[in-house]
């Protein structure tokens, strides 16, 4: 087996990294503490402020992947016996729930079922029915589902009821235009390696004003060190010498992808995934198998689709893997073994990619005896893209 | 200014790193559910073994830098109302315990002061002082002193009182032979940027069984879902799909640098350390300059050095780093201002480098007023060499 062949990821992330990314990673280490790369980190800051479309001054990524980046959003601001909403429609709604009873907090789920979002109207009767409530957790974007949530009605009330709202933005940021002030999200948070564009390592991160007071008012120090959001900010400031040994490595990756973000502009970057991802959608019809995120929901980067009765999940996986080299994902929490998860993400949403991986299902599943027109799905996606 | 230049790291960390290091890491990067990747993380952990000493089978490398490694040990076992004895011989010591406190627990220090070690008998004097205490934690190289810190008859005395002993080594592993099983250390965490030779972004880190039990016997859930040493554990063993994103980027450079550890050998890659350190001290006292980590307890990869009277701190490193694009470190906690500190480390630990930095330093300080005679620190360090 030859070791670390050249995979096409077409999964829910990681994503194929644009060659200029792999390039700014490739250059020398320098230290952490060395001038030039502090000043870096702050022209990073500055343009994380632009994808995320904020003026925090708290925006900086974490040394870790997405999951960090959930991890410092909760354990920053929560604190034991703390009452937490958090909307689940899919895994990554649930494994939030779970670490905040982890860090000690009372959860109330709300919950219309998987693949479901939330409705402004289930926060509202959540908020009326509990105490005090210091967060509302939502994923913005649901990877597990393909489903987006829409934050800004939910921010007025969470706010009327002066609690924080606190946002997963793992697979929206790069790839949508996001606007962290305007929505009015308290806390958003993303990882790299979906629209972004590097390989997994960093979670940006950007607290507004109103979370950094609740941060600053908090009883007991913040159980982390790693994650503590106001040195890490602080570090990347400037104004703190040492934090933790920041790679440069992983940064100036993230750095050149950001760049590569504003070359192309944000607008310019959400319509090409909104596109793409039409495109697939309409040759995944055509071949005969439906999408199973909600119509008028769904995002452009990933899309879930119904694996068809009689089909092995894992054999057209492994056959995607071994004869085309390819990968997309599987299911994750109430859909595993339902779904495959197919993104078009970043340096990844490209018309030869929805062409190729819709060639290849068409193939292996026609193999497998399902029945489809041979040439229907490429030919709609072609005519959704022109 | 010339954006990232090749900085010579001749500091506590980052470390120069091997170019093929850097070009296992530019491979394209793969999924973090691929088969493939995860047969690799599986090569990796047998590799991890080798480095550490140890046929721990929960031994893996977590997806951050050296912090992230010491929150690991910690956040797994520590429970809030917990006793830890912490022992403090330098600014590691003291984050440690900072950690502990963090997350709950009552701390008990034991410390001769900053660059002196912890005794046998004191943490014996402690352990009798005390209740029932968790566990006992030590740093085995301090790298704010230069300090190697003995650990195997502590273990002795840790375990006859029934308590875990959990140490630090990240500027130990891959620079010294390090016995985890021998030395019974039941939690051993490293980074992967100093001895080991790769940027930072990963900690390496190992739990005997006596600790395993510990985290299952929690009475309270682990409050860390990315830090959650069971669960990654599980996913480094293939035993569960998914637990983060795990960078093939970073963990293919890991294995890579630990690779070339294994080539090389324990023992060579020791005695190199070993070699370089003395070569550089000699050459540094031949200066008229002073060691200032503790005769007898000193570390080949990294020497502190007592910034003389009339010499001030950052104009030197600054001017290293402008006219000979070289870092050292500076002095953290009571010796900032007071030492500099120079790493030879990994890749970095050469008689060339060792040369450079006398020869840079001799440069420096004459031309800010030190007295030596020129050359002399060469010609030591060359004898020294031979």
């Amino acid at each position: 087996m030859v070791e670390n062949p050249a995979r096409l990821l077409l999964g829910p992330g990681p994503s194929p990294v644009d060659p200029r990314v792999t390039q700014a990673m490739s250059t020398p280490v320098i230290g952490h503490m060395d001038p030039m790369f502090v000043s870096d980190l702050g022209n990073t800051s500055e343009l994380l402020r632009h994808v995320f479309g904020t003026k925090n001054r708290a925006t900086f990524a974490v040394s870790g992947t997405g999951f960090s980046g959930m991890e410092t959003a909760l354990v920053n601001v929560i604190e034991p016996g703390d009452t937490v909403i958090v909307g689940v429609s899919g895994f990554f709604g649930v494994k939030a729930e779970e670490l905040c009873r982890r860090l000690g907090a009372e959860t109330i789920v709300v919950s219309n079922g998987f693949g479901l979002p939330v409705e402004t109207i289930d926060i509202r009767s959540a908020l009326e029915d509990s105490g005090d409530v210091k967060a509302v957790f939502l994923v913005s974007a649901e990877t597990s589902v393909g489903l987006r949530q829409p934050l800004q009605d939910i921010a007025e009330v969470v706010h009327e009821f002066d609690s924080l709202l606190i946002s997963d933005m793992v697979t929206l940021l790069g790839g949508a235009v996001v606007k962290v002030d305007e929505w009015e999200v308290d806390i958003a948070y993303s990882g790299s390696q979906k629209c972004i564009g590097t390989p997994p390592g960093s979670a940006p991160i950007t607290f507004s004003p109103r979370a950094v007071e609740a941060i600053e008012q908090r009883k007991s120090p913040v159980p982390s060190w790693y994650l503590n959001a106001l040195e890490i900010s602080a570090y990347w400031a400037g104004e703190l010498p040492y934090h933790h040994t920041c790679s440069s490595t992983v940064m100036y990756g993230l750095k050149k992808a950001l760049e590569l973000i504003k070359d192309e502009g944000l607008n310019n970057r959400a319509q090409r995934h909104e596109i793409h991802g039409a495109a697939l959608r309409s040759g995944v019809e055509a071949m005969g198998l439906s999408v199973a995120s909600l119509e008028g929901r769904r995002l452009g980067m990933l899309t879930p689709i119904n694996i068809p009765e009689g089909i092995d999940d894992k054999d057209v996986r492994s056959a995607l893997l071994e004869e085309y080299n390819t990968e997309i994902g599987g299911g994750l929490g109430d859909w595993a073994g339902k779904v495959w998860r197919i993104g078009l993400m970043g340096y990844g949403s490209t018309p030869a990619n929805v062409l190729h991986i819709l060639n290849a299902l068409e193939h292996l599943l026609s193999e497998r005896g399902h029945k489809c027109e041979r040439g229907s799905a490429t030919a709609a996606a072609t005519q959704s893209l022109s």
